[in-house]
């Protein structure tokens, strides 16, 4: 990929250098806003207590989430800034691996970064995104806000909404979908309303999603069922937490 | 101040807005970098774990940077693009408390930025502003980083570097100086090389080191002596750990 930077996958901190490089050319691209490089920060703080790795709680969010999207009707990935900067291909391989619809879906949206990200998205090998209807509105949240695709998030029955905004994702919760929520915080509101919260750096859940979306791809509706049904909302917040408040650093 | 905002004090999270828009207000006027915004999001998280308030440990060490600083023969306040855009007021009052000099001292160095820092300063009420002249090296760490002036931090006894990069921090620690650091991770590097680590928000912790400097301004030098003898690093950085990972969150 031509925004990709030679980095040797051996060096100790390769992950947190390319996500730092992808950051720094999603602002070049004028994808990545002010607001988005400031989240950037907060999210490295909570990985870095976290241990910058997956946590057994956190991979078995991804795991429900995967057999939620995979028992869906009509999946749809949100992107923001921040999702296509710092996973691209990995969001487009998700999409097809549960066959979910992609939305790009901004905090502060302007329909010409909005076209950027689609841009983007396409370069990277996506098929339709949509994103630029915006012939819907979620309820309870100020009209610029609230604007998304009426046969998209509006309508889908199971969203995943990677670094998304407490507002947003509270009022999305209300409208009785599968909301799963990719957060580096337990805490944050995002987490907390969230149906199924993966508190994991999105660059290392979204391709998590995928390969256990691949692994239940066979497995019957019931068997899915089962998986979202036992996952335990609760539990996979304090297992965080109690990892941010207790672990020793990483490093 | 024509960078200022209205934003009632009353308001719950009045000190956290008024960081936000001042740190863009940064970015508007070319002082904050990427690299600062992104610091920013990770000051943010772990001020959140701290409860965006000042803890009882960060104050006796803002009470001993004060009693180290009114007992120096030549302090020096480094200043960086974020500490410009987030406390430029506030620095000013703390140099004239302690009569110290204000170096601006950037880790993305380019002289444009450092002149548009040093008129910002101005413009704030800074009387002279270092950091132009760039004459000298701090030993250890590559050129660029390197610089810094022959009359300013490279020959000053006591420093204080907010915000400070871990290995120009332990550069600056080896070249037996008095460094202070104010930074919101007490596991960072620059922490744990400083003789002095406030963990604490620069938007509190700098009018808090002057209010103590106002308040030892009296005091004999062998009472500032003890002052600083009697601070201690670890039980700092172990009482800021503590709290970053037991406290409730603020919120």
């Amino acid at each position: 990929m031509s925004d990709e930077v030679e980095i040797p996958e051996s060096h100790p901190r390769y992950h947190s250098l390319l996500t730092r490089h992808r950051i720094e050319a999603g602002v070049e691209k004028g994808i990545t806003s002010q607001q988005g490089l400031i989240a950037q920060g907060r999210g490295e703080a909570f990985d870095y207590l976290l241990g910058e790795e997956t946590i057994s709680s956190a991979d078995r969010a991804a795991r429900a989430a995967a057999a939620a999207l995979l028992r869906a009707d009509q999946p749809v990935l949100s992107v923001n800034g921040n999702v296509a900067a710092l996973v691209p291909d990995e969001t487009i391989a998700l999409a097809e691996a549960v066959d979910a619809d992609i939305e790009v879906n901004l905090f502060n949206r302007t329909e010409e970064r909005i076209e950027r990200i689609v841009n983007h998205l396409r370069a990277h090998g996506a098929g339709e995104v949509k994103g630029l209807t915006a012939d819907a509105r979620i309820p309870g949240i100020d009209h610029e806000r609230a604007k998304v695709d009426a046969d998209g998030i509006y309508s889908a029955d199971v969203v995943v909404v990677p670094l998304e905004d407490g507002d947003r994702a509270e009022a999305l919760g209300e409208m009785d979908k599968t909301e799963i929520v990719i957060d580096l915080n337990p805490l944050s509101r995002s987490s907390q309303v969230a149906s199924i919260p993966i508190i994991d750096n999105v660059v290392r859940a979204v391709p998590n999603i995928t390969a256990h979306a691949r692994e239940l791809s066979t497995d019957s509706r019931e068997e899915l069922e089962r998986i979202v049904d036992e996952f335990d909302v609760e539990e996979a917040l304090t297992a965080a937490e109690r990892v941010i408040r207790s672990s020793p650093p990483s490093e």
